[in-house]
């Protein structure tokens, strides 16, 4: 049996969601993967808050406490730029493998992380469409087909908010309201309704599909906040529906992404997706088109994700053990500098 | 630039159309993975008829001429038993990895195959759904999750012929003629239509998703056969549509696999599923209800699936160099050995 120590920066939603899911998920993976997963330190905002299942002494808020030589990988929930940029730079630099579910620091820095350690596993299953294997059909599923486009609804929060006004008539405003009483949308959700974070994950997304790191600021990016239930009934009346749909195409050598509020005929793969959901929908130059659907966000789900990023690279440490022990000397070596300075 | 020598068994349909796909891809795949791969010996039934793209310095009919000391990977083409067992064991029990496209091999055969060399990569990503990542879903992305179910349409020759039923009101034999002159359907279409192909492909995903290789045998099986338009006419009065539907699931700790015509609601996500389409459901206990839809079949879509598995075993590879030196070492020791007797 293995035992792998994973520094787990970030300890909210989705983080508080590993923990429970590691938990009870000890003995299933001890007898499917061969490695027990253990906490190192947990990096968090506020220490003074209640993390059911994590012993207090582990707890941090000190950044430069939450990655160790004894860790054997790094899980970053953090979201948002600083700390995570460093950190998850300072654990690909030690040839430490990390886990991300954090698409903001991937749309904006998500080329220099990949560049800087290529050799390192750099797990991000979870920083789009939570659940849905995406990011490892991309990855390895599609690697023997050529992308041509890829079109998805990747915001569940903008999903729910039109499949509300589309059900109850209501307005934008009253939607979005529904959407943050049921938990889907933030407190300040300009992020999610202005169609950002559907771009975001858009860049990573387009990244594995077309080999490109498109920057956010070329993405072409229209949100929900002006769409009026009058413009979904004409829709509806037509047969169509109105998703906030994101898409990526190569059009004459140049790379296009934009996420916009489309109507869908009926009979799109897309207009069936309602609700919290998310869907991806590939088009191969061979394998023709592939749909991927289900739930793109919530802590159950994310953590899945997470935790099978976290499989992968225990198998592969497995078949590495040898540079793992050569990069850990490595550490050691720098933070016995580091002690001495 | 890493050269890697590919031992291709079988040239028919699927074969053809990975020639084709390999000879297409090669810069792409040079950029993309630094492999290059090359064929060593093609191994045909009939080797007089033409193999566009093959140097027919390569083709061979002879079995024991199919894989050779030098090379790198096997892929496994020839569908049924034999000789496709005996050449994928003895591919594996050198250390060699091997892909194969062949569901009735591994229904029949997966445990023994995986068990006898759990370090040798052996990929399978095309035996079950053609181009749809369904392989790479179950092992990677829902590694995280524990299945609760699995529900399925896996044969795209029945969807057809239901589809074509439904749509056009014609008989069973009328639409499975259909099918044949698509060229969706085998001359003896009775392992499609039995509901025997869709079982097979049944147990390769159940193994994935419960990790228990269940005996074909113990899997109860419904073909189309007997479905009649007057029973699509009725299902449709009520609102349903009829599929060939493949269920696993555990009940009261058995692993219960099932290929029956189903009536399903119209808006259940495999109701939309038409024509030759394949599309799987898996409901994860975190993760909730993913849905896989693409193309199951066809030369093209199959051949990306088989080089996706090349690609992740080529990456494979590049981290185990040691290894592969060492058991084609084996190899070749025995090739002599073979040799002097």
């Amino acid at each position: 049996m293995r035992r792998l120590r994973v520094a787990l920066l970030g300890c909210g939603n989705v983080g508080g969601g590993l923990v429970r899911l590691l938990a009870r998920s000890r003995a299933r993976l001890a007898a499917s993967h061969g490695v027990v997963f253990e906490l190192g330190s947990v990096l968090v905002r506020d220490g003074e808050r209640p993390r059911p299942g994590v012993d207090p002494a582990r707890i941090t808020t000190r950044v430069e406490d939450a990655i160790s030589a004894a860790d054997d990988v790094v899980v970053e929930l953090l979201g948002g730029i600083e700390p995570a940029l460093t950190l998850v730079r300072r654990a690909l630099a030690h040839g430490l493998p990390a886990v991300t579910a954090n698409k903001a620091l991937l749309a904006a820095h998500g080329r220099e992380l990949f560049a800087a350690a290529p050799a390192t596993p750099l797990g991000f299953e979870a920083s789009v469409c939570g659940g849905v294997p995406i990011v490892r059909a991309l990855r390895g599923g599609l690697a023997g087909d050529r992308v041509l486009s890829l079109t998805g609804i990747l915001n569940g929060t903008c999903n729910f908010v039109l499949t509300c006004m589309e059900r109850d008539g209501v307005s934008f405003v009253a939607a979005l309201a529904q959407a943050q009483a049921a938990g889907l949308a933030e407190a300040d959700p300009s992020l999610d309704v202005g169609g950002w974070d559907a771009a975001q994950k858009l860049v990573v997304l387009a990244a594995l599909a077309f080999g490109d790191w498109v920057p956010l600021a070329d993405v072409s990016v229209r949100g929900i906040e002006d769409v009026t239930p009058e413009q979904l009934a004409r829709a509806r009346a037509r047969g169509r529906v109105l998703r906030l749909v994101a898409t990526a195409e190569r059009r004459s050598k140049r790379l296009a992404l934009a996420v916009a509020p489309r109507e869908l005929p009926l009979d799109h793969p897309l207009a069936a997706v309602t609700m919290e959901e998310n869907a991806v929908l590939v088009r191969g130059e061979d394998v023709g088109e592939l749909l991927f659907r289900g739930r793109g966000a919530g802590a159950r789900p994310t953590a899945t994700a997470v935790l099978a990023d976290l499989c992968e690279i225990a198998g592969a440490a497995a078949t590495q053990g040898a540079h793992r022990a050569e990069t850990h000397h490595l550490w050691h070596a720098e933070s016995h500098a580091h002690t001495g300075r």
